[in-house]
């Protein structure tokens, strides 16, 4: 079962927005390069894997490496991982001094410790590693008002897929019921948290009186991974699903072969979990064109598109 | 003193070309990419330097990753390799089996170490790295028509340079004078090694009855380096030097402090050097536009030019 999130008392919202870095699967090609991708949340950065030339990819994306504090690395693969050198490389020479925090498997560590006895000379930040090795989503990272989930995949090595959302906002009141009810001050927190009031006279009820300014948005990003039964539940709802579809359907022996997905397989977990849109990629050198991927999952996740990279994905705020 | 290069009896001469992949130094920017080359010497590929999103660049430069057989590293900055870890892979996912040469300094070894460690699953090819660790210009590699010398610069850490060049070809005897002294099939033999031919009767001077057929080609890479005396002398006479020019002759200070040239240099290595034409890269990324650069060289140096990611360099076979 997905954890509930916590609430948030954040009242100024902001841009939650998807960047896609890289499409390709293990091998790069001329417009595709390894994956990685960086999600904006309220101008906080987390970057997502980091496939060869991520460092230059971000540049050309115009983002600010000092504002990257969070790395998400889902397993140790070369093409998820070996784009990190540099850009921690660069990091240092660009004058970083605060704590870079990287979630990652146990199996980064001597990767880690391989960058900083060889290139860590001069590296005035520290990078703190947050291991992960759950069973089910856990909260890997939380703020005011944002929060990130982890989670296992089923890939051919340990893997985990992440989930970064708001969290939910303070109820608003409505102005009418404070003075219909001649609310207390204790009385407006309490419906604020999403509680009921509750007075000798009765009850009154938080659905009557209060409501969400806005619905909290979510991001996933599962890759890579073949199916399995959970991943629906715990990515019920997100608003983005980023699932990778490694091959389209008639490559299905491969896939399952490889630990990915096909198209199909991405789409029926879109479905299942009731996402808002699908997005895939991680998509197979074979296929130069997957202008045939985007139909496949059609038929069964309408709002299904293709990752491009320089492509950002808005999630628009939703007042309610 | 610079070795002399042996004879070829080669005789069909195709292309010699330098293609850019990066000229970008420490800090990679929107247009730059980190050090990396491929030399085409009549069809045999010197991959030289490995900055990162060097396997991306080869693809969109349309190299063949399976013709390359031979990698130049430098010294071991993550700019000159952090590219090898990604090209090594997909070499590797290609269907490598042919042994991959690698001449780089020692201090290469726990790179390449680790990655086997790591990342080395499934390759079914060997690295043979060729360590490099002269005190003036060697010969590390030699094919029956090519073959590659290795010299250390003067860099923060251990460096090498490479001349890459066409050996001697054998000599052509002019058909009158076969007819004229009556030249034996031995004395022929004699006079295409460059060798006089000693009768009884006299010496018939191989001056006056042979040609070089084509003047050999060279091509000369020197990056990382701060000047140095020797240098000018290991590359003297090479049709094409790439010298590093870091920063404009008014950083002359952070140059020195930092262990590279300047353009003045640079141009000053050229001239001393008589090399046919100078190409420089490794800009600085404070310089977004080097065209000043060029001005700078050519008042010293009017063979001057900037190396740009893309361009190709022909050295053209020159008939004698």
């Amino acid at each position: 079962m997905l954890l509930q999130p916590s609430r948030t008392s954040l009242r100024k919202v902001s841009n939650f927005s998807l960047k896609i870095l890289g499409t390709a699967s293990a091998l790069p090609t001329v417009n595709r390069n390894p994956s990685a991708q960086v999600l904006d949340v309220r101008g906080r950065l987390f970057l997502i894997d980091c496939g060869e030339g991520v460092q230059i990819s971000l540049r050309k994306a115009g983002v600010s490496f000092l504002k990257i504090d969070n790395i998400c690395i889902s397993h140790i693969h070369g093409d998820h991982i070996f784009g990190i050198f540099g850009l921690l490389s660069t990091m240092g020479m660009l004058g970083r001094s605060t704590t870079l925090n990287i979630y990652a498997p146990r199996s980064f560590a001597p990767i880690m410790k391989f960058f900083f006895s060889y290139f860590g000379e001069g590296l005035k930040y520290r990078v703190e590693h947050h291991v992960l090795s759950m069973k089910s989503p856990e909260v890997v990272f939380s703020s005011k008002s944002t929060e990130m989930l982890a989670f296992p995949l089923n890939h051919r090595i340990e893997t985990y897929g992440f989930m970064i959302r708001e969290k939910m906002p303070m109820m608003n009141v409505r102005k009418e019921a404070i003075s219909r009810y001649g609310l207390t001050l204790a009385e407006i927190g309490t419906l604020k948290r999403g509680e009921d009031v509750v007075r000798e006279s009765g009850v009154i009820s938080n659905s009557d009186v209060a409501y969400l300014p806005y619905s909290p948005r979510s991001y996933a990003y599962c890759s890579d991974t073949a199916p399995f039964p959970e991943l629906a539940g715990w990515v019920r709802g997100v608003d983005l699903l980023y699932h990778e579809a490694t091959f389209p359907e008639s490559m299905a022996d491969m896939a399952a072969k490889t630990f990915h997905s096909t198209t199909v397989q991405a789409a029926r977990c879109a479905l299942e979990a009731a996402a808002g849109r699908l997005l895939v990629g991680h998509y197979s050198s074979r296929f130069p064109d997957v202008s045939s991927f985007l139909h496949e999952m059609r038929e069964i996740f309408p709002e299904s598109y293709l990752a491009r990279e320089g492509d950002t994905w808005e999630i628009p705020l939703v007042h309610l």
